[in-house]
This record gives C-alpha cells, sequence and structure tokens, in this order.
C-alpha cells in the first residue's frame, strides 16, 4: 500500500494515437503540462521495445517525481525500477504480483462492474480505475460504461483511491470531477492532442478547480 | 547456470496448432510419449489464462521431473514457480532476466545468426536454441534457416547446450541429432500430430538413437 500519490491526471500511453510522434518525447511534454503520473500500456510492440522505453522514462519521470506504472507486467517493472503495475481483470491475478512486487509499489486494477469493485476494495490494491466512463473508441473489449451517476455509486461503495478513464475530454470532465474521483484517466485526450503540454495543461487546470 | 538438463525433446507450445484440443491435455501426453522439456508460448492469449495453464502445468510436470519454462515473460515464470524463461532476441534482454531469475533458473535464447551465436556464447545464458534449422510455417519472422552445414558450424562455435528448432520431423531428425545437437525443439510436429504421445515417441527414440 502506497500513499500520497497524486493520481489527479494519469496519462495512459498508446504509440498508435501518437500520429508518428516519440512516444518518450510525447509523454515528457504532457508531463511537463501537467500529467502527474504515466502508465505505459504496449499491446503491439516486441516485449524488448518495451522494457527500453520503460527504462529510459523511469530514469526521466524520477527526476520529476512523477510516479511510472507498467501496464500488465511485472517484469518490466521489476527490471525497470518502475513505481508499479497495472492489471486489467484478465491479467496475472492481483496476489501474485503483489508478491512479486512487494508491498512498497503501487499496484492499481481496471474496473468493470460494481462485482469486481466490492472485490478490489477488499483487497490492498493500491487504487482502482473504473472503466470506461463514457463511450470510448480506445479499447475494443470494454463493458457498459459507468456513466457519471455510476461514478457516485462507486464512490459510496470505497474509500479507496478511484480514477477513471474512457472517453473523458475538457467539457465533460469537470462533471467528472464532481463526483468525487481522485483523478482520472486520458488515452487519446493527450497522446492525440497537436499539443500534448496544452492540453494536459487544460486538463490538469479543470481537475484542480473541480476536485471535492 | 543450470546442468544436468534434459534437452533432448523440447516441446514448445503453439494454441493456434492443438485443432482445438486442451494445450495442458496434449502436453502431458506428449510427455508421457517422451518430451523431456517444455516451453510455453502463449502470443495470443491474456496474461491471465498464460498465468493459469502455466500454473497448472508447472504442478503435473513438477511430478514428473519434467522442467517447465516460460516463453519471453519472467513474472510469470516467478509467479508459477517456473524452472526458466525463454527469451527471443527481441524480447527483455537477457542481463535483466537473469537478474530477476537468478542464478538457480534456466534461461534460453533464440540465435538467428552467427553473431548473435557469439555474444550468447560468452554470457551464462544456459542454452542456445538455432532457428529456424529448415524453413517453417510456425513463426513468421525468421530469418535465414541454418541449414544442416550451418548446425556443425554452430556446434563448432560453443560447448554450451545447443537445440535447434524450425521445420524438424522424423525424416530430417537423425540428420539433425548426428551435428551434435543436444536436443531439438518442436512445435507443429506435436502439437499438431493425431496422437502428441506417439509423435514424441517417435521423435525420442531417433534422438536418442543418433545422439552423438
Amino acid at each position: 500500500m502506497t500513499t500520497n500519490i497524486d493520481y489527479s491526471l494519469y496519462l495512459v500511453t498508446d504509440r498508435g494515437l501518437t500520429h508518428g510522434r516519440d512516444l518518450i518525447q510525447l509523454v515528457m511534454e504532457a508531463v511537463q503540462g501537467g500529467v502527474t503520473m504515466v502508465q505505459i500500456r504496449e499491446k503491439s510492440c516486441t516485449s524488448g521495445e518495451f522494457f527500453s522505453t520503460a527504462r529510459e522514462l523511469k530514469k526521466k519521470l524520477t527526476t520529476l517525481g512523477v510516479p511510472l506504472l507498467i501496464n500488465d507486467r511485472a517484469d518490466i517493472a521489476l527490471a525497470t525500477g518502475a513505481d508499479g503495475v497495472h492489471i486489467g481483470q484478465k491479467d496475472v491475478p492481483y496476489q501474485a504480483v503483489r508478491e512479486l512486487l512487494g508491498p512498497g509499489k503501487i499496484i492499481g486494477i481496471s474496473i468493470n462492474t460494481y462485482d469486481q469493485l466490492k472485490v478490489a476494495a477488499m483487497s490492498d490494491v493500491d487504487y482502482l480505475s473504473l472503466s470506461p466512463v463514457f463511450p470510448t473508441p480506445t479499447k475494443t473489449d470494454t463493458s457498459e460504461p459507468f456513466g457519471i451517476e455510476g461514478l457516485k455509486k462507486a464512490r459510496s461503495m470505497t474509500d479507496k483511491p478511484l480514477i477513471t478513464i474512457g472517453g473523458i475530454n475538457r467539457d465533460n470532465l469537470s462533471d467528472v470531477m464532481a463526483t468525487g474521483m481522485n483523478g482520472v484517466a486520458v488515452v487519446s485526450a493527450v497522446c492525440s492532442a497537436e499539443s500534448p503540454a496544452e492540453a494536459a495543461g487544460d486538463l490538469i487546470r479543470i481537475i484542480r478547480n473541480n476536485k471535492l
């Protein structure tokens, strides 16, 4: 269990959405703009490329005090000294990942249903990511969106840090934050933005202004 | 560095080649037939399914004293107590995997060129897998086949355990073993066989009869 993490604006990478721009440079621009936490999600590149990207980003982000999480792969997290792992419901089970990482690392889990939320709320997982909040084209295997009312319901069910992901943009962000979320995760809103720094800056201002 | 491993007949799994049969049962039949070592290679299933398959196979294979290796993922190897990891040239680098696994586990590496062989021969990797020996439809990104003469050349370059993979069958197996290989790895020759046990039995007899 790790405390004092700023979940406000959590960037999840997607190499396919960067319009050919260098991923590491894009992430660093986004962090300069206001991203408080980064997760590398790689579903198509080689494991070697995943590892080298993570290692380089970890070095750069450590200097700035921004946590780096690795999607799914505890081995790459351990080998690069990353701050934790984000797992989905179909990844290696939480307890096995915790045993590999030890108590000092951050583990987050994607939550698609209230039943999954109940289970995760009783574990010592560090944060829950409600997914998706709105319909989104980024992931194809998503469940029924939570919606704003669903976020409120989820918030009432646990005191753990909650973030949410899926279709969040400047227009709906204040409503999302008003439900009591600790932060939001974004993919395309930053990865595909013409200026990732400006996009992150716009989002973090709204988040800070609307955080409960 | 691990010693006393029987590399003779090394089964590499491919869920796509089992004609819909249960992978674990198929592997166990193949082991009963003569397979001496198993590697789970999963390129399409979820990480959770990869983990649960590995965990179940590890339990069953431990009883029989047959080593289980995991393709690419040290986290799944560690979490399931598997005996080691097999990496390709584009996976997490060898040294990082060794640091994660520690000295007691087996690490094997795919070798596609003589330059790669020279590098790996000087490391403390446990075995080298020359790939491919013949043209093969199983992997799509393969390099120029080594061929029988290439195996002999490779054998002259290192004392490390050498296996080879790619297009091996009953007809060419004695020639392969006559080059001084410690064993061969097979995928479709066993995974796609009507009787994996009989296929493995046929192969291991030829291997034992032709091992230098």
